[in-house]
């Protein structure tokens, strides 16, 4: 692919639109509550009424969506979570002043003590790759060192702790964008406390 | 690319994976009446603790969505509602059971006087195409005539009357099916009845 043609940048941008539902009446407070709690520094973070925009390096997005969610789900309401990861051509070019450049997540030893058991469901697009179906399929391969893997409709799922399940997503993220692709996009779907979870969570507790 | 090594069909099924997340104690309730409010005679539907998939004609999987999202958000209670369709290999082959050969819509004439205002995100993944880029911006120029657009992250903002948007999604869908995409994937967030929409909606009223 012609990265030129594309309005691609080079540089080492990622970025996730993500939102966060609390099944609950008090869903505004658990969703600013969880907003004060993580620390946004090292990414521009910008919230509408759809959902937050997180762009920086790509250990801080991880970092904190990763620890948004956390924050939100340890209330116990269920909750469920969605993200759209990207990185590469071509919308991030502006995007580039807001790469802090150092490697330190600044939220993952706060949230590191809480166990939370969810299901999910990810999907990735490696675009502009005309053999994208062998990145995914390896990739999926990759993430079973994680947490549990099944198929899925349009997706693969993956049961189990909040904290391997997303340290696999950032690590098959990484693998496509290291691989080569020059526009890697992963979309997360995650539910929380569900009420079809009560027989499940008593697992891995 | 080679459809054969990636395994595509290709037969007209269409397809989404789908949640709804009404933000109220009510949740479950909300969920369930509008599954047994939409006719899903012709499609295969299926829901997990995490999302929904059903599984068609096109026509219908985009019929069947929208009806969910219209009698869920009627309710008046803030509702999110999160999609990926998919049309195109390599999930699809086993669905070819599940086609209605029919054009109908069934729930399009019910669903058709619910106004409802809300704001929406689309991102369109035409797969294994190296022209991607100019496939989306086409089509992000072709909703234009359906509603309100703007820029967004990772995404094209959308604000207007559902009905209107769903159409407008449809359509760009099918277009880009038609242009000869052998793997099509459009992601849509939309928000309803939010706190944020109160200055918003009367607009629209």
């Amino acid at each position: 692919m012609d990265n030129q043609n594309q309005g691609c940048t080079k540089r080492d941008v990622a970025g996730a639109s993500f939102s966060i539902h609390p099944m609950s009446d008090r869903f505004i407070e658990i969703i600013k509550s969880a907003l004060n709690e993580v620390d946004t520094r090292k990414v521009h973070m910008n919230t509408d009424d759809v959902s937050t925009t997180v762009r920086g390096n790509l250990i801080q997005v991880f970092d904190v969506t990763k620890a948004m969610f956390l924050h939100a789900a340890k209330t116990g309401e269920h909750v469920a979570f969605q993200a759209t990861y990207s990185l590469g051509c071509p919308g991030d070019s502006k995007a580039e002043a807001y790469i802090a450049n150092d490697q330190i997540p600044l939220n993952a030893e706060l949230v590191n003590g809480i166990n939370q058991y969810i299901a999910a469901k990810f999907a990735l697009y490696p675009l502009g790759d005309g053999n994208y179906m062998d990145v995914i399929h390896k990739q999926i391969e990759a993430i079973r060192k994680y947490v549990t893997v099944s198929a899925a409709n349009y997706s693969t799922r993956l049961d189990g702790d909040a904290l391997a399940i997303f340290e696999g997503l950032e690590q098959v993220f990484k693998a496509v964008v290291k691989s080569g692709s020059s526009h890697t996009v992963m979309t997360v779907s995650i539910s929380a406390n569900s009420p079809s979870h009560e027989n499940i969570s008593t697992v891995i507790a």
